[in-house]
């Protein structure tokens, strides 16, 4: 583990990891998208992917609060602009609001996180503490699952339109807008870490950060299909689906 | 210590820690703003309050990462947008750099700290932390130097225009831009401390943020009467004036 991998063997090693381990994979994301989740899956499903929204601006700062480079934070900070947006009309965290109501939930008892399962939360909190606490190429490394995110998000699009009917432009237009803002993100993102992983251990460091991260995304899947598809177990105090009330 | 103050005493009690304990009052100010310095002094503060500028998007972004609150993350984003700004070419960072030339130093050599006063480091490091580790509500408190910053500003334009051959609009544009944005940032922070600070000691630990602030201010010219007026020495590794080589 000593010789530097060569850019492009590097960028395949780093590709391979969506292409073995992207949330893409997981049985909830194929039953999503083959229509198979019923009314009250989806909004589970939505409810708490809403608190890995809800971090993700929290994530970005942190890692912002670290990098010292102005040119870089010019950069990265368009990623919190994009969640948050410019008013309260706009932005990723009030697209995928839109979406929680568009499949029945009520916005602000999804603003106000009642009923995410504890797992979600572990999940993502690991997340922001991983982006908080380790370097910044670990940090920005483990956002390269976007680089995962356009294929999915397209394919998502489609399958919603084809199978629900909250589907609509505006149920899902957090998806339609990510499919311009990831390709742009993630542009930045893999350049620094093909140029700033510039040892081999390094090299590594940044395959492990972006391993972690697939984990967390999975993981999250994990818990939303233990809990409401099979067993079905809700833990205490999670979101109960009416039908299940 | 336990009943709550009504807010215009609250607000009293903030503003009386400028009229107090604010940098203004400094010896090393009063020099400045009076034409006492010479051009090797000037250098020394442009170079050390460089590290203060330098340090201010490190502090906003992770105040930002403990923003729950997308409104409010909106507002203060945009204290990291000016400072950083939209391009290499604009931002207060940038515009302290033409200052920092405009006196006559390496614009390169002040980008990379070289030569900075440890007891600046030591402020403005204690500020960063401060502001990372403790509540919001004392992370904004201690931005409240804000309110007594205008003034301050507006003084120093006319003196340094008055009594030095480097000031002229485009040197001093840092300050210039200041006068608009701080009254903007500290109405937020302002009326957000106010609002926030619901007991009487939540109310004493917003002065006592405030307090802290002015003292970080304090010994970063503290630091720099003693290496460069009087007694004049110059720690090992700092900057050294041309006419003391």
């Amino acid at each position: 583990m000593t010789e530097l991998l060569r850019p492009e063997e590097f960028e395949r090693r780093l590709r391979q990891i969506g292409a073995d381990r992207y949330h893409s994979l997981h049985p909830f994301h194929r039953m999503l998208h083959e229509g198979k989740l019923n009314k009250g899956q989806v909004q589970a499903w939505v409810l708490n992917r809403f608190y890995y929204q809800y971090s993700i601006p929290l994530k970005d700062a942190s890692l912002l609060s670290r990098a010292e480079d102005p040119a870089f934070r010019r950069a990265w900070i368009q990623r919190i602009l994009d969640h948050d947006g410019t008013s309260a009309e706009t932005g990723g965290i009030e697209r995928w609001l839109v979406l929680a109501e568009g499949v029945g939930l009520d916005r602000d008892r999804v603003r106000a996180l009642v009923g995410i399962l504890p797992a979600t939360r572990f999940a993502v909190d690991a997340y922001v503490r991983f982006v908080r606490e380790r370097t910044l190429l670990e940090a920005v490394a483990s956002s390269l699952t976007e680089l995962f995110a356009p294929d999915l998000h397209k394919t998502r699009i489609a399958a919603l339109l084809e199978n629900y009917d909250f589907a609509n432009e505006r149920t899902l237009a957090y998806f339609r807008t990510r499919l311009t803002q990831a390709p742009r993100d993630v542009e930045f993102g893999l350049s620094y870490v093909l140029r700033e992983a510039r040892t081999r251990d390094q090299q590594e460091l940044a395959l492990a950060a972006l391993r972690f991260k697939t984990d967390v995304l999975w993981a999250q899947l994990d818990a939303l299909y233990y809990a409401y598809v099979s067993p079905g177990f809700i833990p205490p105090g999670a979101f109960v689906p009416e039908d299940r009330r």
